[in-house]
C-alpha cells in the first residue's frame, strides 16, 4: 500500500460536501481502497469473487449435518448458476472464480495423522495464488467444503488457544450430537499435533485444508499485486490467520466483509484487530458476507468520486 | 401486510441450496418484502428515496456547526447531483425524490411557542403523504435541515423521557459549547411545554420540525400502499416515534436501514425494538443509510429470486 494515495483520498473527503467523518466506514473504505489501488479516486472495473473448495478427511468423524457428496454438488451448483454467491456476484457486479482443489482426494483426517504433507499443503497454496488477476481492483474471498469449520475451528484452537469449546460452533447447522463430535475430534488432534502447535505454517498444511491453503494463497498474491482483499466468514478468516501469526502486518490489505452467525468469528475476529462491515447473521460461506460488503465497497466510491466539495457546490462548511 | 405471501416467501426461502437461515437478514429482508409488497418473489423496480427538508426556529439558539443557510445550498447541491445521496442513489438504482419544505419560513423557536401550529403540521405532514407513489415497491426516507438534531432529541426527550442528556448528541459536529446549549434549548422545551407531553401529535407539531412531520407522513402513506419503508438515520427515526406511541403496530412495515454515529440514535432503536440492518458509523442524514441499506434488499432479492432448490440443484439436504 501506499499511504500517499490515503492521505490524498482522506483529504479529498475532508472537502465533500458534508461534515467531515459523517459517511463513517464509507470513507475508511474509499480512503483503504486509494492507498492499495494506488489511485485518489480508486476505481471498481475488475473485481473477483473467488469460491475455494475443498474436502476434509475429518468429516468422517460425523462433524457436519451433510454428507460430504454435497461439496463437489454445490460446485455443480456454482457451474449452473444456482448458488446464493452466483446472486450476489451478480449485483456485486463482480466476476465469480470456483476453484475446486481435489475434492476426489480430501485432505487426512487429522485426528490421525497430518492433513496435508509440506508439498501437498504448498500445492494448494499455489492454487489460490495463481488464481488472482494482477490486474484485480478489489478481491473477495470465500469457501465451501464440507467440514471445513471443523478445520477452521482447528487452527484457531491450535494458534490461539481457548480449546475446542471456544472455536467449535454448529456449521451449517449441525446438531448436538454432531457438536460433541466436532469438539472431541479438535481436542484429540490438538493433542496428537501437539508438538507443532507454535509453527503457524506447520499447523496449516497438519490441521488445515486444502481451501483454507488456497485463500491464504489468495491473500498473499493480493499482497504482491497491492490488491486489498474483503474476507468472507469464520472458516476465510481462520484460513489466513497462520499469516497473521507470521507477520502482524500481512493482512494490512484485508477487511472483514461481515461477522457470521458462525460462534467464533467475532471472538476470531477480535484476536485479528479486524472490524467487520456487515453484522447480518449469514452464515453461508461462498464468499456470501463478503460478496455482499462489495456493495458497500462500490456505494463508498460512488460517494468519493461522485460528491462535489463545498467550493464546488457553493456551500458553506462548518463555522463560516 | 399479509402473511401469506411472508409464508410462501419463507417456505421458499427454506428449500433453495443453503443452510436454512444461513442467509440471515438477507432472509428476513426477502420475507418482509413479500409480506409488504403481496408477492411470493418481491420485486424492486420502482426504489424511491424521499428526503425531506425543513428549517428550525430553534437554529437561532446556536445548536448547530452550520448556519441555516445550509439547508437551502445543499437543497441546490441535491439538485445539481452532488450530494452523498445522488451518488448513493445511483448505486442503489433509486429514483431520489427532494422535498423541501417552506424553507423561507422555519418553525417557530419551541424554546418560547409551538414549533407548528396544528394547521402548519397537518399540511407537513401532507406533504409527506403525497410524495409516496403507490406503485412504489421500496421507500427509503431521510432528511436534511440545519439544527434538526436537536428537534429529533426534543421529541424523544418528551416521548420517552430522560432529559437533554440521554438524547442531544453533537449531530453534524457541534462543539462542547454548541452541546451545551443544544441541551439548554431541549431542557427549557421541555418545561415550556411540560403541559403537552402525554400527547403525541400535539408533540410532533409543537416540537418537532416540517420534514420531522413531512416523514411520518410518508410512512402513513406506505402503509396505507403496503410499501415497505427503510428509515435513516436519528432524525428520519425520531420522525415516526409519534405514530409507534400513538400505535405499537404502526411501523410494522417498516425497517431500520442503519444505526448511525449519532449518540441517540442506538438507544432510541431499542426503545421501538428496530433491528437495524447497518452499523457503519455513519451520520449524514439525507437517507444515505437507508439509501445504503436498500443495496442489501436488492442481493436478499437476488438470491431470494434466483437461487435454485435443492431439488432443482440436485443437492443433498441436511441429514441427506
Amino acid at each position: 500500500g501506499d499511504q500517499r494515495f490515503a492521505d490524498m483520498a482522506a483529504h479529498r473527503q475532508q472537502n465533500l460536501t458534508k461534515p467531515p467523518g459523517s459517511l463513517g466506514r464509507l470513507e475508511e473504505l474509499a480512503i483503504w481502497l486509494a492507498q492499495w489501488q494506488g489511485r485518489e479516486k480508486p476505481r471498481l472495473e475488475r473485481v473477483t469473487i473467488a469460491v475455494f473448495v475443498g474436502n476434509h478427511g475429518v468429516a468422517s468423524r460425523g462433524v457436519s449435518a451433510y454428507p460430504q457428496a454435497v461439496t463437489a454438488q454445490m460446485v455443480a451448483n456454482f457451474a449452473a448458476g444456482g448458488a446464493a454467491i452466483n446472486q450476489i456476484a451478480k449485483a456485486a457486479a463482480a466476476e465469480l472464480c470456483v476453484v475446486p482443489i481435489e475434492l476426489e482426494r480430501p485432505t487426512h483426517d487429522f485426528t490421525e495423522a497430518a492433513a496435508m504433507s509440506p508439498e501437498e499443503y504448498l500445492e494448494a497454496v499455489d492454487a489460490g495464488y495463481r488464481t488472482v488477476p494482477d490486474d484485480c481492483d478489489l478481491l473477495a474471498v470465500g469457501e465451501m467444503g464440507i467440514a471445513n469449520t471443523t478445520a477452521a475451528a482447528m487452527l484457531c484452537a491450535a494458534l490461539l488457544g481457548g480449546g475446542a469449546a471456544r472455536w467449535a460452533g454448529r456449521g451449517t447447522g449441525v446438531d448436538d450430537d454432531g457438536l460433541a463430535r466436532k469438539r472431541a475430534a479438535i481436542e484429540t488432534a490438538l493433542n496428537f499435533h501437539r508438538g507443532i502447535l507454535g509453527d503457524p505454517l506447520a499447523v496449516a498444511a497438519a490441521l488445515g485444508g486444502r481451501e483454507l491453503a488456497a485463500i491464504a494463497g489468495a491473500g498473499l498474491a493480493a499482497r504482491q499485486h497491492n490488491v486489498p482483499v474483503l474476507l468472507d466468514g469464520f472458516v476465510a478468516t481462520a484460513a489466513v490467520l497462520p499469516l497473521a501469526r507470521l507477520d502482524a502486518s500481512a493482512l494490512d490489505h484485508c477487511r472483514a466483509g461481515h461477522v457470521s452467525a458462525e460462534s467464533g468469528h467475532r471472538d476470531l475476529l477480535r484476536e485479528m484487530r479486524l472490524l467487520p462491515l456487515l453484522d447480518l447473521d449469514m452464515r453461508l460461506g461462498e464468499a456470501s458476507g463478503a460478496g455482499v460488503a462489495i456493495l458497500l465497497a462500490r456505494a463508498a466510491l460512488a460517494c468519493h468520486a461522485g460528491m462535489a466539495t463545498f467550493t464546488e457546490a457553493g456551500v458553506s462548511g462548518a463555522g463560516d
